[in-house]
């Protein structure tokens, strides 16, 4: 299994006290050794950092940390490898260009006998979860030729992300630089931060953050991961078929289908 | 304007050499202040460090120098913004996915009324570069649906090379991790070092390396860049039209157009 990273901001926001705490799982306080991604939109365009080494050990991730680079809009994964071998194209997250947007795709689970017909998207890796991502803009695509909003495209991917579960896990982060979607098939947390800020205590490190000297009181900050990185304050769980779009921090739309 | 730097090998290769030579061009001895990128492809994966900033001031282009990442197929550009913002999403090499591998594609040059009709690819940012990139992939997809040799693209490749650079100045790299194909349309001159290595001098800094003592009999290395980056070696210049194919550090075909 995996880790998922997303984090959704009204103001550009660096994500390093997150990213510190999801990479000690990289082969620290967790077993995923087989490589990390994050990708900061910024503006139309994408900054994607990866390796296929433990990311407690990568030069790359050392980087991310001590260069901190703001986004309103991050997407974050470190990988136990299941299905794909260990290696660069088998390392989220995927992007692809759709409507000349920057499309970024996290998967957390594993599908079994999932193999869907090649479509205009195709995988350069050979993850289950890479196959996933290009199956559903393939599907995205084919619905809506020409860009449309989020919340318009909401009942394709529900209704893609219901049918993949089936084949086994699917907790999933999409975003397109606009807004960020989250589907949960066994496991998301999400914590939405906005003044009064208070400091947060990492889970998996020593390091405590006091977001109140690092923020306006507009900010608003949503971080989702697979499990909760603090341990002092209160993620709220998303249940089973839960899924959720977010622009700028907050939430827009949320629903949850019923249990596969 | 802008610089490219393109290498092919048969063995990875690191290019901190040459990326060390091309980045002082980035604001110190040239004028390309306007951000850079560079394309290292890994297997089948292809990582891409790109910042908007001047590579002789980029913490990311430090990192990349610091750590050398080996590759057979690397793709670098440097920019002075003419067509389009400064931002990430206007930062070469551009990548996209075709038919299940990353082609990547960096060009120096400007296009007059240059405005192809929008195809399956979209430019994200708003270049004329990455919009000659779009169109050069919407023709080959549409020629081949379905994976051909590099061999088999060179007519299109070439045809649509010729016709793009009417509109201006096309100088361009264009690879897929399996080719390098370049199409000169004012300048880009060639290195091929093998066996007897010797010494290298950069012509932009103080920097000079034994290839000897970097490399086996066996390596085949090539060096494509629109100016000599050394001053010790002789580079062949390519003519206005001439374009080639390179793999694994060999032209594997080579010709050349009449002038536009």
């Amino acid at each position: 299994m995996c880790e998922l990273l997303g984090m959704s901001a009204n103001v550009p926001t660096d994500i390093v006290f997150s990213f510190t705490g999801l990479m000690q799982r990289g082969g620290r306080t967790g077993p995923h050794r087989d490589g990390w991604g994050i990708a900061f939109y910024e503006g139309r365009g994408i900054r994607l950092f990866q390796d296929p080494v433990a990311s407690a050990e990568s030069e790359v991730a050392k980087l991310v940390q001590r260069y901190p680079i703001k986004s309103e809009l991050v997407i974050g994964h470190i990988r136990q490898a299941n299905v794909g071998r260990i290696g660069l194209a088998n390392t989220h997250p995927f992007v692809r260009e759709l409507w000349g947007h920057n499309w970024c795709f996290a998967h957390n689970g594993q599908l079994a006998d999932f193999q869907p017909s090649p479509g205009f998207y195709r995988s350069v890796g050979d993850t289950d979860s890479e196959r996933a991502f290009c199956e559903l803009l393939n599907r995205v695509r084919q619905a809506f030729p020409e860009p449309v909003a989020g919340e318009t495209l909401l009942p394709t991917l529900i209704a893609t992300c219901d049918e993949f579960r089936r084949h086994g896990v699917f907790n999933c982060l999409l975003g397109n630089g606009d807004w960020l979607f989250t589907f949960c098939s066994t496991k998301l947390a999400e914590i939405t931060r906005r003044a009064p800020f208070g400091p947060a205590q990492l889970k998996d490190a020593d390091l405590t953050v006091d977001f109140q000297a690092e923020t306006t009181p507009d900010d608003v900050v949503t971080v989702i991961a697979t499990e909760p990185l603090t341990a002092n304050e209160t993620w709220t769980a998303h249940l089973p078929g839960a899924w959720s779009l977010w622009r700028r921090g907050e939430c827009v739309a949320r629903g949850q289908v019923p249990a596969a």
